[in-house]
């Protein structure tokens, strides 16, 4: 009977964390770190678990670049996919559900614009003033304005005190910026395949490639597309480029090799013919075009080139004003993250006299790893998040 | 006296190796890996040093993929620049033209189809049959056309054995394929920054990612743009990702680190202001549209996705094939050339009982260290070759 019964919590268990709700957060007004103001904001919003009556127990989970308030769970119990790091977020699991208030919001100029589960507002949404879309008359966006819009949503939410604050790539970004932006209001920092401190130069280069070709679409327009044909071309190749940063040659060889496309013709004399990574390149950002919006990509990767702790003062400052533990977990095959960012900023931390500890994913995915592999983090983030 | 006679004698062999005269092979007719021909082949070459009577003291040079055979010295005193691997091919250097007859050719469909000292055949070449420039109508060429046309030049030459093939990058390619294409003619084989056996998936992806912005451009019109506006914006945007594939985060902070661009407004409210790195990887892309035809890119890259000693069979029945000694000289920090393949092109090339040697370039300039850092491998060249 014993054994029944806990199979039935289980399962009920899972159906109370498995269906999430999307809400939504609304602000008659938001200022920008660049001193514009944003009318009428509306950002989704996802919660798991419930929040304990000292409001201590909340932690916050930040996205990827191009990734959601998505974090685990499902919409229905027939989607296909929970939230992206559903293996470590869940009754039970590392991020426990049953212990933490969780919650996961969708940034700024969030690029999924067209799906119907983010709440944003960005280049493509109407502009109050005009009636018409912001495109690149948005303000500009940072990591910062990210945390500060999060801040509204946990003060709204009743938390006092976010025992973490995770989340992976852009996600860490946004992690770390909390620790210095609001000190006393964070306990812990989980920063996975991170950027370290600031965006490297290297970085804001890989970024600008991400883009340039949006800019060289003339379907682009300037930013002003909407409502007609969009420059999906340049986005698909933006995208394209994304899905070959985040991955390593470990995955390539693992899943086609040099297997020629489907349908590819003699290789060595007909021009179109290809392999089928490249086909398969073409078909990971193809699928993405209709979901995503190419000036939102834009003001995302702006957000990410304008990353540094030290954009109100000197990096090093900031790190002084850090109360958090901060564990990095870096991947070991990330060739967009690269594991040198992680322990160039441990070692920066740890100069500081910040606690630090320090955890690199095994595997062959590349930057992807921080998503698809976060389960091997499972023992050593139980461990953080419990002392 | 002898102090005085000696710097003479510098002198004097400066002058001769340093000043370097482009010479011309012309074939009537090659044919291609693939079976097409091409009629009135024309491809430029240098030689430094003296090819003794047994003809056994050569040592060819094979170029990357946006390089020249401009291997070492100079064309006129006056040239700022000597040749990219200058630093170690010369008198007395660890490539001895005192000792070593060295040879390097233009490839085909070279890239630098403007440059007065390049002489290829391509895409941008007029096409006998038609009168009018072959653009995509060109026979896809391969690392083993490159191989073939320059075994022409070296029969051409009178050469008998070549006591080495050396290259880096795509160089390193057709280094690997001679040794395979013509194993009693070669001795030893310098692979420096190597893509190893065949070209990995993952570096397919890549070079379709350097591409595809020539194919977005409406300019490109399916490579029929000669005697009109060229795909410039898509060919800048091509050799601006190859800068930063070609570096390494060392590079990028040691040079400009988070600094604005040469007159950027404010970061936070202008978009159109950026990072001083942008505007060097634009600037390096830029400097080089006017030497290059974008075409010829898309045929180089072609040639290198199609990189395999596996094309004719399989590749360990290719690498069985081999009697040289193979030196592999990857650069710690690349981050196109993969150390990784060199390690895996090394466990390779052992498992079939051949001679391998191994030496990792230190540095953080990354694949590019490949070219500015050789002078590292001074020492092992050295004793390489004269073993």
């Amino acid at each position: 009977m014993g054994g029944i019964e806990t199979m039935f919590d289980a399962a009920r268990r899972q159906d109370e964390a498995g269906l999430v709700e999307k809400k939504v957060l609304t602000m008659p007004s938001f200022t920008t770190l660049g001193g514009q103001i944003i009318r009428d904001v509306r950002i989704g919003y996802e919660t798991y678990g419930k929040l304990n009556a000292r409001g201590d127990n909340a932690i916050l989970i930040a996205h990827y670049f191009s990734g959601t308030s998505h974090a685990a769970g499902r919409y229905a119990h027939a989607d296909t996919e929970p939230g992206y790091w559903d293996a470590i977020i869940g009754p039970g699991k590392a991020i426990d559900t049953e212990r933490y208030f969780v919650v996961s919001a969708d940034t700024l100029a969030n690029l999924n614009t067209s799906d119907p589960n983010v709440v944003t507002i960005g280049p493509a949404s109407l502009n109050p003033e005009t009636g018409k879309p912001y495109g690149m008359s948005f303000p500009i966006v940072t990591i910062r304005d990210f945390v500060n819009v999060q801040k509204a949503l946990v003060d709204a939410l009743g938390i006092r005190k976010l025992h973490a604050v995770a989340g992976p790539s852009m996600g860490s970004m946004q992690a770390i910026e909390w620790a210095t932006a609001f000190p006393d209001m964070v306990e812990r920092v989980v920063a996975v395949i991170p950027a370290g401190l600031e965006a490297d130069p290297y970085l804001v280069g890989t970024l600008n490639v991400w883009t340039a070709p949006i800019l060289l679409d003339p379907d682009w327009n300037n930013g002003d597309y909407y409502g007609r044909h969009g420059p999906y071309k340049g986005l698909a190749m933006a995208l394209k480029t994304i899905v070959l940063n985040g991955r390593h040659p470990g995955w390539a060889n693992a899943a086609f090799g040099r297997k020629p496309a489907t349908g590819a013709g003699d290789l060595l004399r007909e021009f179109s013919s290809r392999y089928a990574i490249e086909e398969v390149l073409d078909q990971a950002a193809t699928s993405k075009v209709c979901w995503m919006d190419a000036n939102s990509l834009l003001y995302t990767a702006k957000a990410c080139q304008h990353y540094s702790l030290g954009h109100q003062g000197k990096v090093l400052d900031a790190v002084r004003r850090i109360q958090a533990s901060i564990l990095l977990i870096p991947a070991a095959s990330d060739l967009l993250m690269l594991p040198h960012y992680a322990s160039k900023a441990a070692a920066s931390l740890r100069a500081c006299g910040k606690s630090v500890e320090y955890f690199e994913l095994e595997g062959d995915g590349g930057h992807f790893d921080g998503l698809l592999a976060i389960g091997q983090a499972d023992g050593i983030l139980r461990k953080f998040l419990s002392h």
